[in-house]
Parts: C-alpha cells; sequence; structure tokens
C-alpha cells in the first residue's frame, strides 16, 4: 500500500486556493500509484481561521469544498481536515473533524477530542469536544487517526505552574485498546524555536509507547503571526524517526507502507539549528503575509542599527530586493556613520533608497508647539516628534507608492516599552517582535555567516534611538545581556520574580523590569500583529489587562 | 436571617484595593447585623483577570488575599470568588470559585461548571469546569450557589448560528435534585445594551422553573474594554423582581431574607432606556480608565463633527472639565464654522482649549516628499498626512502636559476602514468604537435632553472629514442609515450576506460593505482598546485573521 503526506501551505478563507492546491496533489500522489493521501488539520479553511468559524456561510463553503473533493477521490481516498457541523442538540456547534473521503464521499470521521485553550489557541471558543475514539480501518488496516493536540495528552509548558496532564481523557489510549496497526497524526502546529524537539519526542514516545508506527503530517507557511513549520514525520514503530520532511517547505512524499514499518533511523545526526530555523521562520512570515494579503512591496526605514538592517535583509530575502525600499531620515541628533552604514546596506543588498531629513517637520512642530509648551524642559515629547514624524514619511511613501510599512521593534524593546507608539512602533508587520536584542545580533551573525552582507559597524556600534544628543539605550535600559534573561524568564517561563535569577541579576533590577513590562501593555495592545517564532509572543498569546495594577 | 448583597468596584490585581472594600463592606454588613454578605464573581483578583491568572505569584496572592478576608469572617460569613488551585493530577490548574468563609475560614467551596468561552469570554483557558453541584447549608437553609455563566446553559445568542444549549451539563439541575431553598449567582457580567433584558429574564425563568428566590450579584465599574453595570437583583420564588440595584452604581443592600421569600413584583413599569444606559456606561467605562490606570486628564481632538463632540462631553462628565482639553487643529480645508462650533462646544463645557493649524507642518512634508511624488496626482495620501499631523500634535500636548488622547473614531467608521492609522485612529482609549454612527446621534440627542450643549449646528451638517475641499463621508460610503443596519447585522448578528435585508439594502451594496469591512482587519487590529456596549465589540470578542481571504 502506498500512502502520500501531502506538506502544504493553505490560506485562511481561501476555499479555492485551497481546493486547487488539494486537487492538484491528489493528482500527482493518484500518478504516482498511492492508495491514501493525508492532508493536515483543517486545510479545508486554512489554519487558524478564528472567528471566521462563527460564520454560518463559512462553514457552508468549509462543507461545499469537502464535496467537490470527495468528488475527486474514487481511485485514491485521501484524509483532510475540516470543520463539521455537531448534530447534538448540546455543545458547541462544530467539530474540529478528521475525514477519510474515498469512493466520492465521507466514508469515516474522527474528531478531535483535545482542543488547545492556551496561549494562542482558542480551540474550546469553536468546537465541541469528542469523548469517544474509534479506529479506522482502511485496506486491512487499522488507523487510529488523532488531530494534533489528541496526541498531546501529556506535555510539559515552559511555565511549570501548568499541569502536565490538562486533560481527563486521552484519544490515544482509547484507540490502542482497539490495536491500531498505525497512528496518523494530521495537526496544524506553529512553529516554535524552544518547541521542536519536545515536539518531535511526542511523536517519538507515542511511537514507542504504543510499538506501532507514526505518520505526522503538518502544513507550512504563514498566517498573519503564525507561521508553520512542517516537518512532518515518518517514525517507526521504534520510535526511531525514518523520515522527516523540509523545515518550511511545500512537499509531497510518496511512500511505501513497508518503507516505514521496515525503515530504520534516518534523522539527521543534529537537529538544525534554532538561529537558521528562526530565520526561515521569519522569511516565511513575512513573505506570506505579503503574498496571501495581495501585496508586494515593503518599505523599512533603516536608521544604521541592528533591527533595522536584520528586518532589511528578511525582507529582501522575503520580497526580493527589487520590492523592498529603504527610507533613511536623519536627525539633527543622528551621528554620520548612522547614514554612510545604512547606504552601505542598502547599497550591498541593490536596495532602492531615499534619504530625507526630518529636521524641517520637526522645526513646524517645535515652533506651532512654543506657546503651549513655553517654561517647560526638552523631554521625551520631543523625542517622540521625531519618532513620529519618521512615522509620517513612512506612512506616506507607503500610502503614495504602495508599499507596507514594516516594523523593526525587537521584543526587548517591545517588552519594556522602549519605543513610541504612532512612531517606530508603527507598521503592517513586526518581523522582530518575538526576537530578543541579543538574538537580533545571532540573526545579524546568521545573515554574516559567509561574507559581510550588514557592515561590521552596524552590528559593534552601542545601541542607541539617536533622539537627543549623544543618547544610548543603556542610559535608561538594563544591559541586554541582563535585561534578555529576565525578560525571558519572566514573560516566557512566567516565573515569578524571585525565582529569576542569572549572571548580573539582582532583585532591585528585576522589580525595574517588571513593573517596565507591566506599565506597557496599552502600548503593546496597539502593536502590529508579530511573527511569533517562541512558545509566548505577545500579541493573541498573551491576553493582559491594560488597567491592572500588578 | 439577614443577607447584604455588596455590589462592588474592583480592580483587576489591585489585591489591597480590593481586600479593603471587601473588608469595609464586612464591617458596614456587621453593623447592620447581617449573617452573610455576598460579594461578585473573582471579586478577589477582579474580573477579567485573563493571563494574570497563568501567573503562580497572582494566584498566590488570591489564596492570601481569600485567608486575610477569612479572619475578618467570624460573626458574619462572606460569600466571596476567588480562582482556587485545581488538586486533581489532571486538567486545567485552577477552578473559578465560589467560597464561603465562616467562623475565621473557607467553610464551602463551589466551582464554576460552565465556563463562557466565547465572545470576550475565555474561561476554559484558565479553569477547569466543575463536573459536581452540591448545595450549601448555611443556618437552616439550602442554598444553591452557581456562579455566572452557571444559570446559563441556556441562552439565545445574537447570532442565530449558535446552539441554545451550550453545555451538556446543567449545574442548576444537578443542584435542584437536593432541593434547594434559594439560588444565589455572583457574577461578572459585562454590560451590553442588547443583553440586559435577557440576562433578568434568565434569572426569572430560573425562579419561576424551581419555585425558590434567586438572588443575583454582579459587580460595577469599568475594567479597560468591559463595563459592569451592576443591576443586581432579588427576585421572589414567582419569577418577579422584588428589587434591582442600581445600574452603574456601588451599593450594598441588607435585606431580611423574608422580604423577597414575601416581596412583591417593585419593577419600574419599564426598563432603563438604553441610550442612558450606554451613555452611563461609557462615562463609567472612561471614568475606570483613567482611575485605575492612575491618571486624571484627557485630551481630545476637537474637529467641529459630532463624534468629537459627544466624546468631549462624556470625558467632561467623566473626568471633569478640569481634566479635560481640547485641540482645535483646521487645516486648508477646514470651514470657518467648524472651528466656531467646536469653540461653542468647549465654552459651554468650560473647557480649555488651544487652536493649532497643521498648516505649517503639513507644508514641510509635502516639500520634502516632492521629489519622491513628482508627477504623481495627489490622492489619500495626502489627507492621511493631515490625520497623522494632528495625532503628532495631540501625543505631543499629551506628552509634554500629562494627558491621555481620547480616541474618537465610531464603530461604523473602524468598520469600513474610514480613519487613518496613526491619525484619528490614534488614543489610549476608544470611547465610541462600539457605538453605530446612528446611535452617536441618540447620544448627542440625549446630552441636549434638558438644553442644548452640543451646538446644533455640530448635530445637523452633513458628515466630513474636512481632509480636501467639499468632501463628505457620503462620497465613500452609503448613507449610514443604510450602512449601520447592514453593519449591524453583518457583524453583530454575523448573519450570511444574503439574509441582510432591510430598507434601501441592495446586494450590491451589501458586498461593497462586507468586502470594506473583511479588509480593514488590519487597521483595527492596532486600534486602541474599544469600551464595548454591545454584545459584539470589535477587539477582543471578535478575532478575525488579517491575512485571510473572505
Amino acid at each position: 500500500m502506498k500512502v502520500t503526506i501531502a506538506q502544504l501551505n493553505y490560506h485562511v478563507g481561501n476555499f479555492e486556493k485551497n481546493r486547487d492546491l488539494i486537487f492538484d496533489s491528489i493528482r500527482k500522489a493518484r500518478n504516482e500509484k498511492s492508495d491514501l493521501i493525508i492532508f493536515s488539520e483543517l486545510c479545508i479553511p486554512g489554519y487558524p481561521p478564528l472567528d471566521l468559524l462563527d460564520r454560518e456561510d463559512f462553514i457552508q463553503k468549509c462543507i461545499q469544498t469537502v464535496d467537490e473533493i470527495a468528488g475527486e477521490c474514487r481511485d485514491i481516498s485521501a484524509l483532510i481536515g475540516s470543520p463539521t457541523l455537531n448534530t447534538n442538540p448540546e455543545g458547541k456547534k462544530l467539530f474540529n473533524s478528521a475525514l477519510l473521503l474515498s469512493e466520492g464521499r465521507i466514508v469515516f470521521t474522527a474528531n478531535k477530542g483535545l482542543l488547545p485553550t492556551y496561549d494562542i489557541f482558542d480551540e474550546y471558543r469553536h468546537f465541541e469536544p469528542e469523548r469517544k475514539f474509534a479506529v479506522c480501518n482502511f485496506r486491512g488496516l487499522r488507523l487510529a487517526v488523532t488531530i494534533c493536540e489528541d496526541l498531546w495528552d501529556e506535555q510539559t509548558f515552559d511555565n511549570q505552574f501548568e499541569k502536565k496532564r490538562l486533560y481527563s481523557i486521552s484519544p490515544m489510549e482509547e484507540l490502542a485498546k482497539q490495536n491500531p496497526d498505525f497512528i496518523i497524526n494530521i495537526s496544524a502546529s506553529p512553529f516554535s524555536w524552544s518547541k521542536t524537539e519536545s515536539k518531535t519526542d511526542i511523536f517519538r514516545n507515542k511511537a514507542k509507547k504504543y510499538g506501532i508506527p507514526v505518520i505526522s503530517v503538518n502544513q507550512i507557511g504563514g498566517n498573519t503571526e503564525l507561521i508553520f513549520e512542517g516537518a512532518s514525520l515518518m517514525i517507526n514503530s521504534r520510535g526511531e524517526i525514518v523520515k522527516r520532511l523540509p523545515h518550511f517547505e511545500e512537499a509531497l512524499h510518496t511512500f511505501d507502507i513497508d518503507e516505514i514499518i521496515q525503515g530504520r533511523n534516518k534523522e539527521e545526526e543534529a537537529g538544525p539549528d534554532p538561529v537558521l530555523l528562526i530565520y526561515k521562520a521569519l522569511v516565511t512570515g513575512i513573505r506570506d503575509y505579503f503574498r496571501k494579503s495581495g501585496l508586494k512591496k515593503g518599505i523599512i526605514g533603516l536608521s544604521g542599527g541592528i533591527d533595522s538592517a536584520v528586518c532589511l535583509c528578511l525582507t529582501a530575502e522575503a520580497l526580493g530586493p527589487e520590492n523592498t525600499r529603504a527610507l533613511l531620515m536623519p536627525s539633527r541628533y543622528s551621528s554620520e556613520h548612522s547614514v554612510s552604514d545604512a547606504v552601505e546596506l542598502a547599497e550591498r543588498l541593490k536596495i532602492e533608497y531615499d534619504i530625507i531629513s526630518i529636521e524641517k517637520p520637526f522645526r513646524a512642530f517645535e515652533k506651532d508647539l512654543e506657546p503651549l509648551f513655553s517654561g517647560k524642559e526638552k523631554d521625551v515629547t520631543e523625542e517622540n516628534i521625531q519618532a513620529r514624524i519618521r512615522a509620517v514619511f513612512l506612512m506616506a511613501v507607503s500610502n503614495k507608492l504602495g508599499y507596507i510599512l514594516i516594523n523593526t521593534s525587537n521584543k526587548s524593546e517591545a517588552a519594556v516599552g522602549y519605543g513610541t507608539l504612532y512612531g517606530d512602533m508603527a507598521g503592517g508587520l513586526s518581523v522582530l517582535g518575538d526576537v530578543y536584542k541579543t538574538d537580533v545580533y545571532r540573526l545579524a551573525d546568521f545573515i554574516n555567516r559567509n561574507n559581510e552582507i550588514i557592515p561590521r559597524n552596524i552590528i559593534k556600534k552601542l545601541p542607541t534611538a539617536e533622539l537627543r544628543p549623544g543618547q544610548l539605550d543603556s542610559d535608561s535600559l538594563p544591559d541586554y545581556g541582563i535585561l534578555d534573561p529576565i525578560l525571558y524568564q519572566y514573560i516566557d517561563l512566567q516565573k515569578p520574580a524571585e525565582r529569576i535569577t542569572g549572571k548580573g541579576i539582582e532583585p532591585a533590577i528585576v522589580a525595574g523590569v517588571i513593573k517596565m513590562i507591566n506599565s506597557n501593555e496599552y502600548k503593546r495592545y496597539q502593536s502590529p500583529p508579530v511573527l511569533r517564532v517562541s512558545s509566548k509572543s505577545f500579541g493573541d498569546g498573551r491576553r493582559m489587562p491594560l488597567v491592572a495594577k500588578y
């Protein structure tokens, strides 16, 4: 028996595109004489559909599309993911289902039992959890069809306050009693650099525990903040990886079922470098944000600092240098090398750039505000005005010439509120908002791994916003080597203050940093969507009250 | 036996304030010789605590505070709401609990069984649902202690696609088998103008169905977007309202238990006017957003249009005219009456205002951008530049003089994207973001009910952004009398396009409006928090993918 794994890039709500992608894959699998092609979780609407699932018209579209695909499944069967209607009188209106299509119709349905409702996941918002589980008989094989979290009945969270068993049922335990020959897991599991190994381990452990092979099928591509890595797996009954499909690339892989039954460990010696994966994730995230929005061109305010430099490289890689543009906007406080470093980078990348001084509008604002501000000292107000003037320029070019503004704030700045709302915090998409400053340097080194693309001067200079004479980030913030470990422990691991430790970390510094984090929720609330690469990113995965006192 | 209802205004995460408020109420109830004082759901941490519940330190604070309050309960008992730890090995780590404190300790615990996970609610994100329910014996009475949604096992949603029975269990059905004498419901139920009657009906129907009285205790006040109306209820066993506590005001009410047993229908003839309730809700929302953030003063860009006029009146009512400021920023396209109408309003309200023309910075931007824009026609870019210059001025005054910018966009504009990101969409809090334009007029009429505060000219003029010569809203949008019913049916009721009907509504208009709504998710993503007064507000209650094609 031959099976095809379809690791594809779906677009939320784009039923025609998703259907055509599935049709095309079925055709290819048929050509390879495959008996069964397996697609990923909720491939029909794309993942995550969020509250589009609340719309009756959206669900009707899903049902129609499943019908159309079923019509193509006559000499081949397909396992697909779609919402289906819960026909019971009570409960949420939908199930998150895996449907086996064969002979032109749905011949088997498995509904998801474990609905993740933490971090970015809201599945219980829309779906009723299934409580009964049955294996699927397919050409003499008994398949345990599970949907993503169904195999995650036991897991370790970064936040040690969480229980390891989040659910009181285990779908796989129920299925195991029915003597399955294979575990199939269809998922839409987003990338997080800290989770890649533990995800693989879950599949390996389940294969070992039940002594049967696992086929896991994940999607790839970006959908707004979430980036999916693919890396679909074939694991033999001893828990060894027989094959892993590529990260962040579409792939169709057809194999004989014996290949996995008899297959041996073919795992690469070491797992992929996390910095490489983050780089690929961000490029995928940018590319798909643009492509799926029907956009082509990105613009970046290039300051001569490392954040905008790394963003420019990532954007040029994602959209092509011909679709990337830079605007340099020196102020009266900009150092000369800021402009020359930025120019050097733009020229190396062959990116069109313009230089506009912000002096004239800055003077106009200063002058107009004089009567209101008379007798007041200069303060952060004037710094913010400059940052906002830059946003006005960037958005004007964006509006007139059809570019989308790329936001260049990093996670450390976003965490402590070191940025200007409607100024440098503006943009359609935050590329580095889930990357701490120290990791931005790692990305820069990765970009320069073969030859110097980002001028060394940009990497070596001390971080500064250049909004007043001689300003340095370290005037207002602890050194990033101290700040970032505090942020990681407080935000990503959710540790209580007294358990936050490390070199140079003292309780007073921790308290000061936590105060900055908590008092800047209001800024993050209005931030652009952030490409998520960790397991705790700002945005929908971290929902904090704004007026709380904590 | 005497019972006290405590309808109070809690602050999320402000354990000291919440504790002191509770202490003070216990003291007062004790003075009235009350046997039992009832507080509302999750009064210890404040509602909604959101992901603060993920933090171990936050939960420890809750547990400590409950202990402290228990220490005060010796000659009086208190029913309070707090998260408690789920000690079972599996499941979510917390329960949403009602705790009866007596003799210095917790003598009874009821955990919430029905966890709303729709719209703005995310309770299953943090809490394990209880599956066993027992009545509480208190001085010879058997109390059915329920927490908010526990009584909502059957409800009608605005979206008719939802099931009426969202849960497969009914806590009250289980409790009814144990012959309770009273139903107590502690809640944190946010205001929505369309839900006030159906909420009351749920309590009345439960009282009638089980033939026993209902005491419902709700909180009041604003916590970021959510505004709680209080309106706690005493309902007799025939389902008649014996007493309703005030809307949007703190209240302590002590009564003898016989009062509710023998009490007769004292319900006001007609329910309160929805416009009055929306007005009070918005004033409460503004006041608490400021007070709970430790802020005092608000600033508004006053255009001479109706939205900013209504916002100014609401803000002056909430913060006092002495804490409210206006900035008038005419452009080369502003009509003369825009300034004079705005001045008249500010003077009537005794509000400090300044006038700054945006001409100088506008010219500076135009000039600096000339080289990049040569050969291009004027378009929306120049309109956006003007709107963004205004935001720079407003934020500069905000930063320098310590004001928070009030955003004045209404729900109709937010829906169709008729606004400029980082321009008129800026602000710390959106006051009218859940109020359709036609309802903004109703609010204006309400404000003017006794005497003309908002100049009639502001109400009568045709809506315009005044960003190009002779511009009117109706150039780009259908008449608000047609637009708003379409928006309401699509957004609030979530009707499929083909079922959207009404006077002057045609399929082509509907299609055009839906396209505008869907293609502007990216703008709303970066909007300030919106005071919620409907049952489907923009923000956390409506989670839409940005790059979807739908």
